[in-house]
């Protein structure tokens, strides 16, 4: 039976685990689950993933959701991935499996809670929190400093002085590449200051063409409504409707 | 050259790290680094983990931190330890990467803001924020539930319905652990009406003793210091110093 993952292309793990599929030639079915509809919440959603949460894979019996184990797994179980992705050498295993944890509580905390009480609060129907959002861009900046400085310093394309990219460049970069719908003084801001991220965004872009783009088509069509609304001074809250 | 383990024992991943080691029979060399005294600041373990974080590991040239890494690093680089605690099998550790994926952004997000936004702000040297602690209240108690209601769902004794425990057990339940620094009403609001977590947390330090004990026994210590400040009246902030 063909691998089901359950994605939606808004999200950044979903476009990470579906990028990585199609890169390793991973014969699947995607499913869209769509977030701003609340497919989540639908009862047949639920027997999937009671966690109610995007990507989620099924592979014959087999249930799996957190993007990084899918990632780790799809690596691990599917003939042909190459290993550079996720090394079975112990040692440059655990340095991708230390950036991907990492990535949890800094870039990731901080950049999708920004989001949610920014751009987001409306299509979420929360109230955006400045001081939240503060905080949330404070650790945000700090994580992509830690990658300019830590993970990038070996002066190599890939993060841990690496010649080609891992399932860490894979999440990492779908992540920060969410910030394209800011607006274009909150993101100058926020990735103006950090050189070596940008173009360690482009490498990866590069090594994983034309997939990269092709599954980013629907963030940057957001990104461009978005801008639209913004040039038209239209209320974001009754005109995100995607 | 022995494996060196930088960690303080109020540190919950420090503290998995810890009783991973001695339960396995792994050779190692203790280093305490006091968070308090902010030994992780100095510019000695910076050269080691240029985070500050613990736990860290040393093995020869080999430098790793992120607690999650490195139990699943010393799971399968270290011979002798046994399966169930990081299978082979991929399905069975894709499902313990699930839980330790999932881990960061709930359970721990939820515990260590609230007891950073409660107990331990006097000594983080912060300015407690009760919005914060009440939202942290409300992520802490919806992962104990998940963990009841899902990931304990097989009425097995361990997660995911397991017979042995693995590193997924050793490091939710350590951070369960950090709630006893609480006073009793907060503990037993947040930590009473999972039954079936409590048990759970008996039968992985039934399954760990005696090392789970002894790595605990400073967080006791300080648990009894804070109990008697409180019945004291004393000023926390003043007398939190171990």
């Amino acid at each position: 039976m063909k691998l089901k993952v359950y994605t939606y292309r808004l999200s950044q793990p979903s476009r990470a685990v579906l990028i990585f599929c199609k890169l390793n030639g991973i014969d699947f079915e995607e499913i869209t689950v769509d977030l701003i509809k609340r497919q989540h919440l639908s009862p047949e959603f639920k027997e999937i993933n009671p966690m109610r949460q995007v990507p989620t894979i099924v592979d014959g019996d087999f249930k799996l959701f957190e993007s990084h184990a899918i990632l780790r797994y799809l690596a691990c179980a599917f003939p042909g991935v190459a290993d550079h992705w996720y090394p079975t050498d112990h040692i440059k295993r655990a340095k991708i499996d230390s950036v991907l944890d990492w990535h949890h509580s800094n870039l990731r905390h901080g950049a999708v809670t920004f989001l949610q009480n920014t751009v987001f609060a409306p299509v979420l129907g929360i109230q955006p929190n400045p001081h939240v959002a503060a905080e949330a861009e404070k650790k945000l900046s700090a994580s992509l400093e830690k990658i300019e400085t830590f993970w990038l310093q070996e002066n190599e394309q890939f993060l841990l002085g690496n010649t080609q990219p891992s399932i860490a460049d894979l999440s990492l970069v779908c992540e920060i590449m969410q910030l394209e719908v800011l607006d274009e003084e909150d993101r100058n801001r926020i990735l103006g200051p950090h050189k070596k991220v940008q173009q360690w965004i482009e490498d990866t872009k590069l090594a994983t063409r034309p997939h990269f783009e092709e599954i980013h088509r629907l963030l940057f069509e957001v990104k461009a409504k978005l801008q639209e609304q913004r040039l038209l001074g239209a209320n974001t809250e009754t005109e995100f409707g995607l």
